[in-house]
């Protein structure tokens, strides 16, 4: 019986700090070795000319999550996971989301039963906390915590999802106790509320009043208000999509202060503006609605601002904030989105885009190193959302989750090539230099090419536990 | 024949990201393989209960090196690296020092032959530029990076060292056309001669003198110099031996900008005050200059500051800038220390006390992570300074420079159990926990438990190379 | 008949820029002449050895105040004028308070007749707006700027006054439209709420619980809070009492983007810390309550920050906030305060001390020139309240509002030689070098030498009008 | 016999401080009375619709300076001080240029003997050292400041003025003892000659080179290394011709930190840029050289940040830094300034313009108020340089020094209109709003809607003394 199950020879290793020539040798579904010569493999995966990275852990996507009356998300786990794959991730972490005036844990065993069975990949469930009711802070979120769900966000805006600083230092103190990990979406809901009428009020309704509803400002409030409370209560959170030099001043600022304040970012921050909203030269008045997210994208200034803040360390991961809606359903034909982009959903498709974009943009470019994209990508999701050392990096016991990486292959993103749901991409068009070329999850090849080689049902659900330890180191 | 020469079971190995249990199998003095279980080996050390971690590398030590009229280094090559290699180092680097006046290709070469054959461990060599002559701009200089020596360093202090202005704009033009490393020693010259004769006209004259005369604003001014002058050059530079929060505030600032600004400090810094310089309680008023050293050492805020840019970023690497004298030559019997604490010789040795001080303040007492621990005392040396990637982490292809680490152990730092050449240790009776008990060079077990297991000879002086390429990381 | 009514000869007249030898003439209750030698007068002071300082303005008193359940304010407009008279102002600006559900039309009305007639300075009313419904924001309040009530107050905490953030928006809205000026009380209801609980918790119920509930993070969030709503608004605000560094340096960081925030601090912030609230060595356990107002006094290394943003122009103005209340009514006999300190009243008095401290900690003690004194105890106050060129100021025009000062005599503050109707002041035992000998209100002499020469009554109620020419300056 | 000499009615009188309207009897050349209404006056001029200001003071001007071999400045005392009129001012202050190797005292005595008798309005005259030698430090300066040149400029480049840091040192030791006001040019003299052999090796040689050898980082270099010097010595200095963000970033960074560093700036930097120098669309290659100066005029984003600073108080002074040159002579046939930039003369003349500049782009765009206008045209300037209490404001006692200012008046400024000896003007066709149309000084009309009424001698060459008392404001 050979040593290894599966051989992957010749490539260039890439982990968060290093970069090496050697071999890999798996054995069930685990890296056993990596060494500069292996023993026998039942398979052998040439590798030459090829980087082989950590499969990316992409630690903020959204996924059949309910997004009100009549909108239905454009991706389930099968398709999410798909794309993910794809785009070279072999673990993406998506929301349980708690409706007002419900169980916190049945929302959770529901939608984890949802994703039961239906993954090419891992995936491990953040919840969403909405209702921080005395039964829930008191009961429920301990014992989901306990129970593995170890991380949640909270929503400073959005009607049905917004808590007051009251709650948010409520579900704070309970993260704390329990050792949680706390995202935070960082909008302020009420400045929201006023420019959104104030635009509406000047006839400003078209996509693009959805920028101007939310300048940095709001999300900069948002943000030094958040770690004003993390402060009170001394816990590490994370702000998360953090789009422009506004919000990440206030946490580089913090960050200089001793706060453990973490930061996320996504490749639409870097590469897409404002600009894009207003559908210049497109046929349909609302194809702007192909860029909404929120916070919105910024401008060019701001995107070379986030890279600065990639470089010197603000910013300890980058994730796609996948959301995804079909524009045929939600743009072209969405007669309320005609009236006011506040009908326009938020939220653009990106978990298939994210690794190529970061890595032609961020390696290709020059801007940073091959080290810091693992880091980035993945290493870092790993260690923040209590995935590591199980996953994460390349060495002997990590999950054999590994993505092949061609740092010289030229492609154009275009909606045909993709696997997800969504009917568009934001990117079409948009070139990159890099591309993933094989996905390797536990030990198997599930994607090649882009082709996709096995039915959904290998990812599992991960529980995770509340690192108690001293072993696994902090970020 | 067996599969390796050296198999190190058991073990926790930590690499600047990871921290993983693992076997490392070494084959001609190269590790070949870290796994979960390896083939036969000539020899098996147990590693049960150590970190194994890449072997130190300080990249800024002092050795045999002209000291002024009748000032004689307390250490040799021999002495040096034997003391390095047992505390846990594996690589060091000093400097060939031009003196005024004289080849700076015939300081390096004759340099060079001194270390030939006396060394325990591998050491690399950068130069110091003294007399930037049109000869030493035009061809000596070019010529030594192209032989290997391809960092060095400037003093903007120092009678015998100082460059003005203009010299260091034109040894930068040189680094940067040749890709040279430089490091620079940032205190202004003029401003310490003036605030020199203040303190002795005030009869400050003392070893707290020292630092009386070269307080922070001294080491900010230079350090902001030095940056202006990378800036207009466009060249990154490193800061070394940075002492307190000043300096760091104009790195920091630098960095936020996006210039390359690198920086190093030393234990001293995070461990030692100005009020040691005092020398209270003890029976020679000059017992104060065994603390003596340049920058000098400041106070506890400015200990927690350099801790915050360790934790966040802003410094690469932790050195020793290990500058052994002898306390009984120039401190005791120093009559002209007596005068006037500008006789006492700058430098204090600590080449085999860093790792256990960065490893009990850092890592034990919880400031850095393991990881972080070895990338500032391992891999971001062999990444600044042209040794990556055959030194600074653990992996196929890498050295076999190991040291196995008990992080567990408490121990005094007491002079009687050092083995370097100065005659005392500003650390005496410094308590830590963690301590290096097996030092592995090049695959050979050099020192086990304290004990000096070999001659000198084994370690080579290693020629560098420009990267020019895309493989090596950037820090 | 004689050129003037009154000739003050022989002092140094100083105003916010000049400090000159000089008489001055007034007519009719204003300077009609400031000159080296004057015509007669019918009665003239002999100001020899003196400053000639324009009458200090006190633009954030509380009078008469409804302050909750059982609770009444200490001061009546009869006793506060009075003492602010004998402390050396002329002009003081409280507060007309509404209560939720009320009309603020009623409110404003209700409490200016409770002023008409009762005063012995002339006052002007800000009103606190406490309920901004529809018609308090489309009617009653541009009504009442409109009829000179062009300033108001509002309040980021307490129960009865808090606004969330959208009511802050709608009320800075309506402010910008009508040019009225809008003040901010800057502290984090549901943060205090927060931290107040978990004081009580852990059994820190006295009154310096008060200090740990609201500590400067609170009021730091809420500045940069109020600075970002302002920000959206596009409107100048007064970010009143400010306590300490870390809410200036949001301040100092918005005025350093251009923006217009305006901020106030007040003598307790320079001279007192959070120590006091323990009462040590007083007998009774809620003596510390003789120091509790919001924000809470700091400690010495805040004092020192807000020195340096009055020096460097930080602070437009330094007010006294005086909020009397009877010690032996809230603090001695006060059940509840013994069982939290959330039940004591806050605010402290000091509407009498507020020039001698700020003179003496700030000019004679060399921290601050006279003139800034000037511009700091009256000019700013008049010019941003809309009172210039009425007062604030001395030259013909002005209002002949003066306070003859002794710079150089020593006083002690005790409560003994005090007018206000508190039954303490947290200053007994301060010793202060320079002194108020003189106030000149309108052209009478109403106090000398702490002598009170008046009945109540001479003191207007002013309406003050939005300034929509070129001419006033700006600050 | 009249009470006043001169009255001036009608008129708004401005203060740094105050606007009010007011009539201004005069009387031996001093201001006798500010009043609503005046006796009877000898001759009274009506200043209805105008503004009446403190006459400007110029603290920073070159008069009659040696300027290199073969090279004249364009004005002498006469012509300087006619220009100065004409533009408003009231009084002036050049240098005494000391050249190496000649006593600072014999320098300092014939330029006053140059200027005595020649000049239309008061000058006061600073000291440039250029070579501290021991007798200079230890007699010549002492003694010349006591002797009423309480004022010296120190350069940081230019090949006979450019003190090192030792000498800066020094000089610094002095004035503190001695209590003499520094200003400090700040330009990085190495880095210059670094950049300009670089600019001049690339062909970069015409006028726009000289902006190109001088970027911002050399300036802000030169400001921090000054900073530090001050604060080591303990000196307050004044950074004069700040141009742009970078310098005034260090500025007001040690303002924040409590060190008292003072600012100035010229009309210059406020409307002028880098792009002016190439010259484009003149017929001259050389045209471009009416815009050098030291430092280089920057860019649009810098002439913002420097209004910023104006407004937050970074500055306390707006100067001309008059320097002015014939541009047949050096520009248009300058042989040598064909060859390279190097040989172009640094300075353009704004002596006349600085006044008009200021206020239009100040006041009547809305940048700044009247009272800051006052302040930094001519009240800072005598406080700053020893001339207050007699010059810099309006009041009883100070000299009758004053300008009719029409604030509404339209005029485009041309060199025909203009009194200078130089035979441009860099603001050729710059159209203003705002303009002096009387200039009074000692009480005597001098200039009369740009005409000249008398010969020059009327001006004095004033002695200043170090203002040892308490009475003096602070700035």
């Amino acid at each position: 019986m050979p040593e290894y199950d599966l051989a992957i020879r010749g490539g260039t290793v890439v982990t968060a700090t290093d970069t090496i020539r050697a071999d890999i040798g798996v054995r069930d579904g685990r890296i056993a070795a990596v060494a500069d010569r292996l023993a026998d493999a039942a398979r052998t995966i040439d590798a030459s000319g090829l980087l082989v990275l950590p499969g990316g852990i992409d630690s903020h996507v959204h996924i059949a999550q309910p997004s009100g009356p009549g909108i239905v998300m454009a991706d389930d786990f099968a398709s999410a996971t798909r794309a993910a794959a794809a785009g070279g991730n072999t673990c993406v972490m998506p929301f349980a989301l708690q409706p007002r005036g419900q169980s916190l844990r049945e929302t959770a065993l529901a939608y984890r039963a949802l994703a039961e069975g239906q993954c090419h990949i891992d995936v491990a469930i953040h919840l969403i906390v909405s209702d921080p009711t005395p039964a829930v802070l008191g009961q429920e979120l301990p014992a989901m915590i306990g129970a593995g769900f170890t991380s949640f966000k909270v929503f400073m805006t959005y009607d049905d999802l917004v808590l007051n600083d009251r709650q948010i230092l409520d579900v704070f103190d309970v993260a704390r106790r329990e050792g949680a990990r706390v995202m935070v979406h960082a909008e302020g809901y009420d400045a929201i509320r006023y420019m959104t009428e104030r635009m509406e009020r000047s006839g400003q309704t078209g996509p693009y009043g959805h920028a101007l509803s939310r300048p940095q400002t709001v999300e900069r409030e948002a943000a030094h208000r958040a770690i004003s409370h993390a402060e009170l209560v001394d816990l590490p959170i994370v702000i998360v999509h953090v789009s422009g030099g506004e919000a990440m001043e206030q946490i580089a600022w913090a960050q200089e202060r001793g706060m453990k304040i973490h930061a996320e970012t996504c490749p639409q921050y870097l590469t897409l503006t404002a600009e894009d909203m207003k559908g210049l030269g497109q046929d349909d008045p609302l194809a702007g609605s192909k860029y909404v997210c929120s916070p919105p994208v910024r401008d060019t200034a701001s995107q070379e601002q986030i890279w600065s803040g990639i470089q010197r360390g603000v910013f300890d991961v980058v994730s796609s904030d996948h959301c995804p809606f079909r524009y045929d359903e939600t743009g072209k034909r969405n007669p309320k989105g005609r009236t006011s982009f506040r009908w326009i959903p938020n939220g653009i498709p990106g978990i298939e885009t994210r690794l190529p974009i970061l890595f032609s943009e961020g390696v290709s470019k020059g801007r940073i190193s091959l080290n810091r994209f693992v880091a980035l990508s993945a290493t870092n999701h790993a260690k923040l959302y209590g995935l590591y050392p199980r996953k994460g990096s390349i060495g002997p016991g990590f999950d054999a989750d590994l993505t092949l990486w061609d740092p010289n292959r030229r492609e154009v993103i275009r909606q045909e090539i993709l696997h997800h749901g969504a009917d568009y991409t934001p990117w079409e068009g948009f070139a990159v230099t890099g591309w993933p070329v094989m996905t390797i999850a536990g030990g198997s090849v599930i994607v090649e090419d882009g082709r996709i080689l096995e039915e959904p049902g290998r990812g599992r659900v991960l529980d995770r536990e509340i690192d108690r330890t001293k072993l696994s180191p902090r970020l």
